[in-house]
């Protein structure tokens, strides 16, 4: 049920058509929270059902003719949101293939374990240099969501607003330099193994 | 589908019935891909319909007069294992309840966000010790299922089936020291905030 709360706290950033959502969802929440365009709109749909956003038709285009469905945060949607943030979130149990299967290499190759481990590096070094770039972008306030965001909140919660996010995608960036150093170290054991 | 190929690997240490094979899954791929019991004993069935174990009918007690159902690995079963485990795993994407609630904390009060952040220090330290201690198991070769394993092992393979057992849980142990970390940078961060 996350998803829907990222939609709801994206909105209260300020109006945003289906499209704009899942875009602003790409490039922020998804790097914590992964879905899919299909499973935003489908989410988006229940929340209007269940009246925690509101559609609206607005003007589209120069000459405001043609018109565009954006959705806000009711009242009920901003108390579901707060309701989720301040309910204590359990734990996730592990749950990580790549991880299972690397208890179990013994059965494959070394040029398979290679392979597992160099997609691995790839992936999270990949991954690091996007959460280090989305920091800095972060700190410096400088992503839309962020400037959207601040505009609509009271100065007095800026500091909180920024660091927060800048903690949550600082603790994503150390999770990729761990997984980093974990294939690195499992190259190592490949090589070592195979020396024995 | 991971959690069938754990119960093939599980299987190949030798027969079990039911009852040990989910004892023996709490003690150790648990701790990397969770399930409940319910979910094994369903999946049990299917891989024997599939015909990826087999059941044979054992001698229970020291009478010997009771019997109990125990499983074993078919040829068809280790074959699909060497696959499943030959195939390079793509990488998980996240999906991460706590971090992503985290990201909207300036939404809940300053004692919400400390109790959460209490409740993950106080879980991945639990947690960091069950994986040092398992670590210590592994290199000792102290558990039972590793016991069982190498005793069906020819001895030129037990570097291997300790060694990737042993990078596995302490990845794990040094995904926990992350969360450990976080989660304590996080408790000073809401103190800072609060002091501004």
């Amino acid at each position: 049920m996350s998803l829907r709360h990222a939609l709801l706290a994206m909105l209260d950033a300020g109006a945003m058509t289906g499209y704009e959502l899942a875009k602003t969802f790409d490039q922020s929440a998804n790097r914590v929270w992964h879905a899919t365009h299909p499973q935003i709109y489908t989410e988006l749909r229940k929340l209007e059902r269940e009246k925690l956003v509101a559609a609206r038709e607005e003007p589209r285009g120069p000459q405001g003719k043609a018109t565009k469905r954006a959705y806000t945060l009711t009242e009920a949607g901003y108390e579901e949101l707060s309701r989720w943030v301040s309910t204590v979130e359990e734990p996730t149990l592990p749950r990580d293939a790549t991880y299972l299967k690397a208890t179990y290499f013994e059965y494959a190759s070394p040029d398979i374990v290679r392979e597992q481990f160099a997609t691995h590096l790839a992936y999270h070094t990949e991954q690091l240099r996007r959460w280090e770039w989305h920091v800095e972008q972060l700190r410096s306030r400088g992503t839309d969501l962020m400037q959207r965001r601040l505009a609509e909140a009271p100065e007095s919660r800026h500091a909180a607003i920024v660091a927060y996010k800048v903690h949550v995608y600082e603790g994503m960036a150390e999770r990729a330099r761990a997984e980093v150093a974990w294939a690195e170290r499992g190259l190592a054991l490949v090589d070592r193994l195979e020396q024995d």
